[in-house]
């Protein structure tokens, strides 16, 4: 139990001092000139490249299946497209850039051509499963069908890999679940053909927008109170940077398709500016001048931390429940004069002493007491290497 | 269903233009002059003539009868009164206002007559039914006792006779049950004459002083958390307007006795200025000058929007409950660059389907989307329309 | 019923117009020389001296009991401490003052005495029970074992013995038990020798530097809306006077074990200025300069007008609940124009016939009326003289 979190934490520490921004921004980089669309080669050469970095089965999913009120869609290719003016220059050039646009003026007669390809094949999409000791199991999910647009979306689609990546190293008490899917589409075919599953998802984010220079948004899941949702809310709260919480509404990115009433799985969206509220928002602007390294990283290090919420929230009983136990004879009270963070610690202590009646988790635990999930979490393992905490559930 | 609504939305825009406060107004003037008491000729001539406009049901209840803790009073007819001065000057006279009261100074001997009687007789009030769909009703309770006082209480005489008078030609989901009762022992005597119906009243109001220049004011019943109160504040919130919300007290008019705890029904009371707070009140100012024809057209106008909510609230299935449903398909899917409507009913769709678990009402979806009523539920007739929605019942 | 309500209101009165600030400061003076520890000779002396004011059973526990998970310690008692200087002088002497320090200064050699024992012996405590109606108990509860410090905790040793001694005379529905401990231990040691009993514990107080020169503070039981939570934020609230609600935290006093989770006792702490929160706190500046014979008795009266609203707070069931009773043949109607205490004590009146369903106290209908406890209660008592009122339950 406590080397799982000594990994995940001594993880974290060792990645702030890295240049784990930059490596996301290289695979941004490398992704960002490949043509996507929601089927088809673009789409399948970018899963390709994610396969290098993680381990990923690629799936295949025949045009024509019929998924809820859906139908997977023919595949849609496109060889070459441009408009030349008559000087024969290609003023606008797919080959150049796949939403490119020249400056161009004057009147003239233009020659455009798009030489595409709509015809069955199959929609497709990757999926990294990391199993840990449960099968319960936590769903990253971005959407990777986005022609060249860098914030939305090959910014989530870098950190959703470097979070895979990371934690194959490490060991898990969840299983955790990543999807590269082609956006709306993707997401129900995922729904639809793994329906008899989806109960094992305890906690979910779906990941958008997280590479440009503004502060965390959360949107919350359509429960409002999941435990992720307050994972994140306590994360953010406790990060010293401003941020913001949304609630639930039923439109944005695939959390629509988690949260329809028919599943209502506990997922929420983590960004940072969302959608349209950019101005280079779904324009070629949206481009690699628009990605910060330093706030790729802070979004992955932020959705490590709450992973590290979610991987260590208990539910525990205090086994002397009468009167205060007496922590002086087993060392675990300050000396006089102690320092601050000896007397966070012992404050911390009395938190979890106190409220451990079966009924209240760590995070519980930590949201009332307003000290940082660590410090609670840190008491806690004191306590429960004393025999004075018993667990009684690992979630509700 | 979808008829009825049109019938009162239509209803509703046809008034807006109309020359509705004047002829509220005209209303008032004539009832302005009889002499009212909680029994006797002057209230029984109110009613006659308020049973001109609307079909109304005449009863009387013996002086003498016991009603719970109160006895119906014997009757009080007054013929003539005045104080004269000693030059045979009526300065106080019943005849001109039976409010009355000259200019008048000096020292003087003075003539005071007060001819009246007070004897056995009946306690009279009028009541209009209007049977809808259901026999589930919704009351609208009003006091016509008061002397020549306009705002406390002709404004409400007028608005309900005017609310019954145009629902008359509508078809109704509720039924519709408006009382014209003396203030306090009137509803006394209403609810033990009726008390084994009362389980009917699904909502309610009570009106007073509506004719005023002031913003609206609504009391919440004692619930606080009612269908009717709900209803009021949202289309109190959405009318663009100035209004005030107050929590339910047991002080104020018939409120008191239809929320009393042996009763405690869905009823609040709908008000511009409320009593005590505008300097006219109980005084010979309250008078025509005190009434704003706007003002009178405005408060019936709020009245036809909170029934509009009441007739229309469902509680939906969504019958696609897995994924969101294509839209596309249906024809609901706004073409792009829709216009700001069409985006609205989009946003409205979505919020409908993912709340739609049959155990939110489409107030309940307008509340927590912070769309307007109307919006969402134009966007759920749509949905139903296309066989995505099932009514899973019409009330809690 | 009402006459012991009269005998504490009475009580009340008096005592605002008395000297009883000075009485309290006078106990103060006469304990404060005294040199207490959790054990032994100086706490004996001090709960002796308390006997001599009330009744007072004193029970002494011997050291190496077990208590839960703490043995009650080994007596420390001394008999003399001193630093000498050179010239034999006492720098430091402890028959002057138990935390005495005289200024020194220069470089010399000094004699360091300290003649104490430690050895086998018991742990004091004092308590006073005054029986009431019922056996349902308030607990008041203060540590008696600080060596000469005044605010914390004399001042609550003394507020706590005149509440007894006022008590005393008075006819009490509640039980009350008052308890002079040691801190911490002695709450433990409390706690184990009377575990089979503290389910009569309904309400209680932990009592704590009452007698400083700033406003009260109450921190909230671990429940957080007790019945005593609610009684004491009631009280501050409507005594015109600035004053701090704190929420639980399990670090303070003994609170810390009426509250652990294996009792959860319903036992805020009542307070002025909290510890750590006044420069003199734990110094020998904590002396009889700090103590505001004022302070000292505001403390006294405000918990005497906690005592007030337990005492009478009751659950009432209207015998009248359709519609209103009439108050005009009973003589509970003002008069017109009825002065202000009037007007106030109809519309409590009002208010407790519509609130009385059985589910709502007294304390309940004066926090929603907004109007003072005193003034429901009086309203309650009329309208229970009448036969409107009949009392279902006497706690919840």
């Amino acid at each position: 139990m406590r080397s799982e979190t000594k990994d995940l934490a001594s993880l974290r520490s060792m990645l702030e001092s890295s240049l784990l921004g930059e490596e996301l921004y290289s695979l941004i980089r490398e992704l960002y000139p490949i043509c996507r669309s929601i089927t088809g080669a673009g789409f399948r050469e970018t899963i390709a490249h994610i396969g290098k970095e993680i381990p990923l089965e690629v799936h295949e999913v025949p045009s024509g299946t019929q998924v809820f009120d859906w139908i997977v869609p023919k595949e849609w290719n496109i060889r070459d497209a441009y408009v030349k003016n008559t000087r024969g220059e290609r003023i606008i050039d797919f080959r150049r850039h796949n939403l490119h646009v020249v400056n161009y003026r004057g009147e003239d007669e233009y020659e455009v051509c798009i030489d595409s390809a709509l015809e069955n094949g199959s929609l497709t999409y990757g999926e990294c499963y990391l199993p840990g000791e449960s099968r319960a199991e936590v769903l990253i999910s971005c959407h990777a069908c986005h022609p060249s647009l860098c914030n939305d979306n090959l910014s989530s689609v870098a950190v959703a890999t470097f979070l895979a990546k990371y934690l194959c190293g490490a060991r898990l008490r969840y299983s955790y679940r990543f999807l590269f899917i082609p956006g709306t589409i993707g997401a129900i075919t995922w729904l639809s053909q793994n329906e008899a599953d989806v109960h094992a998802i305890q906690h979910g984010l779906v990941l958008t927008c997280v590479g440009d220079r503004g502060h965390i948004t959360y949107k919350k899941s359509h429960r409002g109170d999941a435990e992720i949702d307050r994972a994140v809310a306590h994360v953010l709260k406790h990060s010293g940077r401003r941020y913001d919480l949304e609630d639930f509404s039923p439109y944005g990115y695939d959390e629509r398709q988690y949260c329809s009433p028919g599943f209502n799985l506990p997922v929420g969206c983590f960004m940072r500016t969302p959608h349209g509220k950019f101005p280079e928002y779904h324009s070629s602007a949206d481009n690699l001048e628009l990605m910060d390294p330093a706030s790729l990283g802070h979004s992955l290090m932020t959705c490590l931390s709450v992973f590290y919420v979610l991987e260590n929230n208990r539910w525990y009983c205090n086994q002397n429940p009468k009167c205060e136990p007496q922590l002086g004879r087993r060392g675990l009270y300050r000396a006089m004069g102690g320092n601050r963070d000896e007397k966070l610690q012992e404050t911390a202590m009395l938190w979890v002493l106190n409220q451990s009646d079966g009924d209240h988790s760590l995070l519980d635990i930590a949201e009332r007491s307003e000290l940082a999930f660590d410090t609670v979490h840190n008491a806690a393992s004191l306590l429960l290497h004393h025999g004075l905490l018993k667990e009684v559930r690992t979630q509700r």
